[in-house]
């Protein structure tokens, strides 16, 4: 039973003000409280009533997300671990996660309210850097982990085992490690499948690797794929859901595996998961 | 334990002749009893002795193939549903599932007749043509089952279901519906990833798609893919394993699930299946 | 200074009926003589005032092709090689070489008749195939020659030569020679780039190559391009503008050089061939 | 005539030592003068009687580069636009430029001694910056120039022209622009099409861009290409034949054309491109 519903938005200035002050009221006209981000808050012009996105998750049992993919990203990297399902509300036109677009908006959360959704369970990845011995950064993702090169080298050469087994030696501008979710992002552009969303998989996708048979690789999700960055040109990146980084040394090894956190999205009630691939990708035109 | 052996082969005379005679010679000095079929008898100069594949099945507990992945296929189709592990020495180089060599012939059998060896599980494909509300046509396959035009046509146009789901309509030259295992063959010169066979997952790529965006999809193994074929130029057929296949009619329906039978490969001692990766597609060279 | 017009037609009666009479009219009010090949005639209930395809070239100063990209293929492949200006309409929605929409129609037809047009000639295939020393076909295309396997093969083997030059030998489903002009048809489904109509350039794209490094190949258009087919599953074909075709015996070589004809497409007024790629690929869109 | 040669070499001690002393030797036996650049005369212990590479040119009539292809494009840069024929010799397996081995080079400078060579006369690129109405930076390149993002952005946002027309608005991680002789290189890794020098072209490679149907792109060699970067996740680059750089400033406009400077490269006495290609991408293997 939904009790108290949280609210996180892309600051957008026009376009939460006139979204988020009515659904506050059409949420508490239903007896349900609601808590907004700072950001939110700010936007709204009530700078002192928002809760910091990182409070949010104790207090809330929903969390509308109000933006697109990249919104998404980042409010599910401030809920941690907490199991709260979350329905995310596209404001412009459509993303791979982002598909309740604004006006199926009030619908949907009745739906939700009447308890008729469904959910859609995602992986998240854990990707950790050891130096030395030890772990010196552990972050999760929803996407992808990305090891890549800075702009000015021309490629990294790096190792890339799996459950300790040698894959292959790689020099390529980078490699992404993607979750079936994140199959649809930065992966797809590199020239990676579209993995769906209920396949059991890691996907390892080289960028612009010199090795032309170097493919995409997906691998069950019980692997532990690590990356030893060999030589790099000037310095290595590891990049988590295109959001948070960390600069990689040589010898560094980064280990990435399933998280123990999955994230619920709450889908929309009409679309499958192929429409909104069809939709995104338009497909259906000529 | 072994007690009795079956050998199919590629019927090259010369090598058939010169692996076969002592590797029957070596198999009875183990009191074990040896069938072979009838194409390696003929090349072996004993025409009578043979026993036709099909019959081999009910009568072995290892079957050896000497030959490349084109033979593998054309005796795992022999084997019916029979589970009988296999022992797949490829007489060229290297295949993708042919992995040990004629060198490694001898000490794989060891390793297997002491118990020693691993078992690579590949799943298979049951394919169905419905034509009329009847299945025609009901076939296994452990690489792919293939949609495709004939040859002077440009083009095919049909619609991909997944669980009766619209995936899209596919204007293309045809479609692959692939195991892991078959997504290092006809898959990858189509532009499909490599997927580990303990991924459990289908996977269906366009052959040269007329849209761009029509990337190579995974889906889980649970599914149901259904393909029907809206305009052939002059006629569309499906083939399974690149080796039999049947010609389509304007409406059938092809459905590929996967199949109840399960093949059991056994893996080379020391080879990980990175190993065979990086060697069939030379990752380890500039 | 254009005094006689000849107008082909894809054969839609609805669409014909109501586009042809008028534009028939409005030519002659400008003291223009028209000519209609039989199929356009046949559509507008007029059948016997129809000229077959092949004689329309000798008597007319423009052609207006009424249709897709395909309708404009098979009507350059009936002028031959008489130098008549093309004018093509897209009937439907935009096609890369039909990019004048129904509407740009008598905007663009006024242009031309003022003389302000520009054009765009587009150079031509000529495909030969040599048998036991004699050419036993000569064709010519503005889009592409291709060699193809047969629906059932999995396989075609054959050699590639450039000015005799041996390129390589390749395992493929087939072999696209294709122009500048054809690097928007069947080559970009295969993989190949796009190429401006002015690079003076053969694209060589293979269709799904077994061997993952055999990469498009753009060379100059001066060259000689020839293909051994070696190996035939059951049958290769070779196939212009994906229209005509021949079947292939083994041994048989094909030869596709610059053809001597060209062919000079009206360009719309304001659309840069930027601006039609564009368009049809949507690269403006999300 | 050739009577003054030039050595530029890798400097790998060991491999110089061995053969840039009997080198000399050899050329002064017949009557040449030779100069060595600072790093090679470094290598083989004579620090002082070496030339900086920047005032070979002026000296030479024939320069011998000893390394890989990044040695070859490091000479080229500093020969600056100076005619200078340039045999480039690979000191370990082969080079798409590189292509005469080591065991190669006696017999193709008595080629060249003897006026029997032939020459590939290769395209440079020109490359611009402006900003704020002035040129900042001018640079050539034989392979490409590259517009790329930083390793911790995630995609840049910037719009394409073609002598003044809109290709289109790309987001992408960067785009290369490259030469028929860059074609082999980074440009192949990021999906572009192999591009035979004497095709009057340039390459615009899209990397990893978003939108799927941005492929590789050829126009003619005398084009002028235009990248105006929108918009810069941190920072947007400029890199020339992978070896120098400049930092670019959101609203920057990199123009880039043909060079007047040319790079002739001594032709192997035997080996045609397509030989080279074989060779290094390995298509005679299975």
């Amino acid at each position: 039973m939904i009790r108290s519903v949280g609210i996180v938005s892309k600051p957008i200035k026009d376009v939460v003000c006139s979204i988020v002050p009515p659904l506050m009221e059409w949420l508490r006209a239903r007896n349900i409280a609601v808590f907004t981000d700072t950001e939110t808050q700010d936007c709204i012009g009530q700078p002192g009533a928002g809760v910091p996105r990182q409070a949010l998750a104790g207090k809330i049992d929903l969390l509308i997300v109000l933006g697109g993919d990249g919104t998404l990203l980042s409010a599910v990297r401030a809920l941690g671990g907490h199991k709260v399902p979350i329905l995310p509300v596209n404001l412009g036109g459509l993303g791979f996660l982002t598909s309740v677009t604004r006006e199926e908006m009030y619908p949907a959360l009745e739906h939700v309210l009447a308890g008729q959704h469904r959910l859609s369970e995602r992986m998240m990845l854990e990707a950790e850097v050891w130096r030395n011995g030890s772990a010196i950064e552990r972050q999760t993702a929803l996407n992808d982990a990305v090891v890549n090169k800075a702009a000015r080298a021309r490629m990294l050469e790096f190792d890339v085992f799996v459950d300790r087994a040698h894959v292959g030696r790689y020099r390529a501008d980078g490699l992404i490690i993607a979750t079936p979710t994140g199959s649809t992002a930065y992966s797809l552009s590199a020239g990676g499948p579209i993995v769906h969303p209920e396949v059991d998989a890691l996907l390892i996708t080289p960028i612009c690797p010199h090795m032309l048979t170097n493919r995409p690789l997906a691998v069950p999700d019980t692997a532990r794929v690590e990356i030893v960055v060999a030589v790099a040109g000037e310095a290595a990146h590891l990049t988590l859901d295109g959001q948070t980084g960390i600069q990689l040394e040589p010898d560094d090894r980064v280990a990435v595996t399933k998280s123990a956190n999955r994230v619920a999205l709450i889908r929309p009630p009409e679309k499958t998961y192929f429409e909104v691939l069809r939709n995104k990708l338009r497909w259906g035109e000529r």
